[in-house]
C-alpha cells in the first residue's frame, strides 16, 4: 500500500508515519503551488523536507505520482468536508451557504493543494486526470443543482446558473492569490465577509 | 529607442514593425500565461512567432526584458483605457460600473498580458518591479476611493472597502482562468454577466 495512502484520517487516528507522509505532500504541494510544478525539483521538495532525495523516494515515486497524491488528497478532503455533508442539506440556501463557507475554510486548512487542482491538472497523465476531473465534476454539478433550485423558488437573482457557479468559484479560489497571513486580516475575517460578498451575488434580497 | 516601445498606439497609427513589435510581446505573454515564465524559453518564443532565436533577439534583450515590456505595456493599456477616463466621471457609482466592464474589456482585448501583471511579478528586478507595483497601488486606490464615496452615500453594502476591491478583482481576473473561447458563452455575456454579479455583491438594492 502507498505509504501516502489514508492522508485523510482524523489527526488523532494517523501515525507518525502517517503523519511524516502527509507533511511530504503538503510540502510538495505548497511549492508546487508557489513555483509551479515544472520549476520545481524533487531535489527541493527533499530539501523542505530535510529529506535526502533517496529519503523522498521513499515516499513518492516520483512528481508526477506526488502530483497525482495531493490531487487525490485534495478531493478527498473536498468530498468529505464539503459535498458530502451538504447532500444532507434539504434546503438550498443553507447547502449554499454551507458550500462556500466550507470551501473557504478547506484553502486555509490545506494550503496549496486544494489549488493545485484547478491550476496544474494539465500535467496528469490522462487515466488519472480522468477520475479527477469526475470527482471534480460531481462536486460543480452539486453546486449547480443548488443554484437551480434557488432559481425555482424565485430566490436567485437574473444570472445564468453556470456563470453565477465560475463566478462563484472564482471569489473562493481567489483568496489563495491575495490572502496575506502576516496581513490586518483574520481567517475568519476573510471567511466571512467573501461568504458574504458572494452570497449577495447570487441571492435576492440577502441581508 | 526600443522597437517594443510605442505598442500602445492606435492600430492605424502604427508601422508593420511596431506591429510586428506588438505581436512579439502578446505572443510571449501568453506563453507565459498558459505554461508559467521559469518553463517558457526563447526558443518557444521564436518558434511561436517564426522567428529564429537571433531574430527574436532582434526585439528584445532578453526573457527578463520581454516581461517588464509586457507588464509596461499592460498597464500602460490600463491607465488610457481604465484609469484615466475612469478619473473624469464624477459618480462613484458610474466609475465603478465603468472601471468593471472596461477592465473586463481589455482582458479579452489583450489576452495573457492583463494577467501576467498579478501572476509574475516576482520575476521582475526589484528596480522595474517597483515602477509597476507603484502604477498598480494608484489604479487599487481608485477603486478604493470609489468604494469608499460610496459607503459615504450608503450605496455601498456592509462590507470592508479593501476585502471588497480584492474581492472584486477576484471575479475580474478570474474570467482569464474559466472563460473557454470556444464554449457557449459569447465574450459580450461574460462581461455583462460578470459585472452584474460584482456589483450585486458591492451596491444595495442594485437591479
Amino acid at each position: 500500500m502507498s505509504r501516502l495512502a489514508s492522508l485523510d484520517k482524523p489527526t488523532a487516528q494517523r501515525s507518525a508515519s502517517e503523519d511524516r507522509a502527509r507533511d511530504v505532500l503538503l510540502t510538495a504541494a505548497d511549492l508546487f503551488y508557489r513555483q509551479g510544478f515544472d520549476a520545481t525539483s524533487m531535489s527541493e521538495i527533499a530539501n523542505a523536507m530535510d529529506l535526502t532525495k533517496a529519503g523522498l523516494y521513499y515516499y513518492t515515486k516520483g512528481k508526477e505520482d506526488l502530483l497525482y497524491k495531493i490531487m487525490d488528497f485534495a478531493m478527498t478532503c473536498v468530498e468529505r468536508d464539503i459535498v458530502e455533508p451538504a447532500r444532507l442539506i434539504d434546503a438550498p440556501e443553507s447547502r449554499l451557504k454551507f458550500v462556500i463557507e466550507n470551501h473557504l475554510k478547506a484553502i486555509f486548512d490545506t494550503g496549496g493543494a486544494l489549488t493545485i487542482l484547478t491550476v496544474e491538472s494539465g500535467k496528469l497523465p490522462s487515466g488519472q486526470l480522468q477520475g479527477i476531473t469526475d470527482r471534480k465534476r460531481a462536486y460543480l454539478n452539486l453546486v449547480r443543482k443548488t443554484l437551480t433550485e434557488l432559481k425555482k423558488l424565485g430566490r436567485l437573482r437574473k444570472l445564468d446558473v453556470n456563470l453565477a457557479s465560475l463566478n462563484m468559484f472564482a471569489n473562493i479560489l481567489g483568496v489563495t492569490r491575495w490572502y496575506q497571513p502576516d496581513g490586518r486580516f483574520s481567517r475568519n475575517r476573510v471567511i466571512s465577509e467573501t461568504s458574504r460578498f458572494i452570497l449577495s451575488a447570487l441571492l435576492v434580497d440577502f441581508e
